[in-house]
């Protein structure tokens, strides 16, 4: 890093964490190495990951400032590793690296599923090791640290999911570490969490993967601003979702089942020729809209 | 309307329609009575409802000339009536204003379904009036005239739908209209149109409306840029969307079906743990979307 400038007013006056180590730089990755290098979370940022190609172009776009493919020798200079691969490689990839870590140093990461990766690390971690989940709402269906921006998280909302034995200091840098990057946190039970987002981002997925699924081509040209809304975050890579869904597949079941019942209601009402019904469905989706919107 | 400014290049040189009436006055209504003003597709432009307030926030929009809420006065001085009204009033406003035109006008709509429309009208029109069904692909979640917006056709697509006994000259006419407002125009069979607009914005609203009718206020503050753009769809008016299902039932059922079917292979597959099945379901509308956004 180098001097503070003035088109960086808020970089705070000493940095938080010496050493970052981000596994994997993808969108997420590569903006928060970014963003904590601009806003000084961070005194030096080692990406790491497998593939040279991506880590080249995290350091190309400014998200790193050294690259590794040895995780082991990252996590032992990092006081923070902040895991962003696809969710089901980062509990393995947690244990992997904790042996390796000083005492004091965190483990994080930025998975949209929290309990299974929790269960997996629980325990198995070296004295002094801390694992703190965390998951930002925040993305794109753009992949790629080529894509990265240091704005990603501002506004956003982390949620941390904190184990009952994560100590209160670990909870509390972790929590300062994505508020310096301009985010909100919060802190919630990992179930409460992943039963959350299976209706608030997982089943909007699936549903959104479904309805593009099934337009044909020849019907491309009769796609209006609402299909191209309503299907973009199917635009998302096939294999990172996969992984969320495996990861989180009983609360997604049960999202899928909520929404199978409430399609059935539609089907029921519009077959019946019941208006009433059909209309009272609509308004109930209006309702939420308009909440989200401001208006209520 | 005025003298041909230089602000609007794109007027011609002569109008296309001395008279216009514009059948409900809402953001379809509103914003092409606005774009045949400006574009002079139409010399004077006449708004027609129910409803003195909506008729005279047309009017300060700029949207109508004259405002009447006798449909046979207005029919009666019209070239061309535009009806824009719910679709399940279509065609019942369509036979009140037909016995009142003069031989040689010319009477379309921009509903949203179409089969029964021209099923309703098919036969029951005075000699010399002619129906030629019309469907702009545009709008928004938006209501009203206060929205109209003169730039709300340019370079969409307005599909017509004529009868095998619409002749040829009333069809070139009202595509000449949509086109100068900018528009594209191409020719369906109303079932044709009826079947795709099922699979390409009545199936996606039902969804977004099932999906967004599941979130309780508590995960408001969970939702991200995915579940709104998702739902965006979900905030258009419950009665207007419910008389265009009602309309279109058979082909929403048809697609609804389909929706289920294919939700329901997402279960099995996720529930089975056939981690590849999922990824080729997602992968199907990843490639839509890629499609979409012009990536293949």
């Amino acid at each position: 890093m180098g001097t503070v400038t003035p088109a960086n007013p808020t970089r705070p006056a000493a940095v938080l964490f010496p050493t970052l180590a981000v596994v994997g730089v993808g969108l997420i990755g590569g903006s928060a190495g970014l963003a904590a290098r601009r806003r000084g979370a961070a005194g030096r940022v080692i990406g790491v990951g497998r593939h040279g190609e991506a880590l080249e172009q995290a350091r190309a776009r400014g998200a790193v400032d050294d690259v590794c493919t040895d995780l082991r020798a990252a996590a032992a200079a990092a006081d923070l590793v902040l895991f962003c691969t696809p969710v089901d490689r980062i509990a393995a990839l947690a244990l992997e690296a904790a042996p390796a870590c000083r005492p004091g140093t965190l483990l994080t990461d930025a998975g949209s599923t929290k309990a299974g990766i929790l269960a997996a690390v629980r325990g198995r971690l070296p004295a002094g090791v801390a694992f703190v989940g965390g998951h930002p709402l925040a993305g794109s269906e753009r992949q790629g640290a080529g894509h990265a921006d240091a704005g990603l998280f501002e506004g956003r909302l982390v949620v941390l999911t904190p184990d009952p034995d994560t100590n209160d200091n670990a909870l509390s840098q972790v929590a300062t570490f994505w508020q310096a990057l301009g985010a909100r946190t919060i802190v919630l039970g990992a179930e409460e969490h992943d039963r959350a987002v299976a209706l608030t981002s997982h089943l909007p997925h699936l549903a959104a993967a479904a309805v593009a699924g099934l337009l044909p081509p020849e019907l491309d040209g009769l796609t209006a601003a609402g299909f191209r809304d309503m299907t973009r975050v199917a635009a998302g890579d096939p294999e990172l979702w996969e992984a969320i869904f495996h990861e989180n597949r009983g609360p997604v079941l049960g999202a899928l089942d909520r929404l199978a019942g409430r399609l059935d209601a539609f089907r029921a009402a519009l077959a019946a020729g019941d208006r009433a019904a059909v209309c009272g469905l609509l308004a109930e989706g209006h309702a939420a809209r308009h909440r989200l919107d401001g208006g209520a």
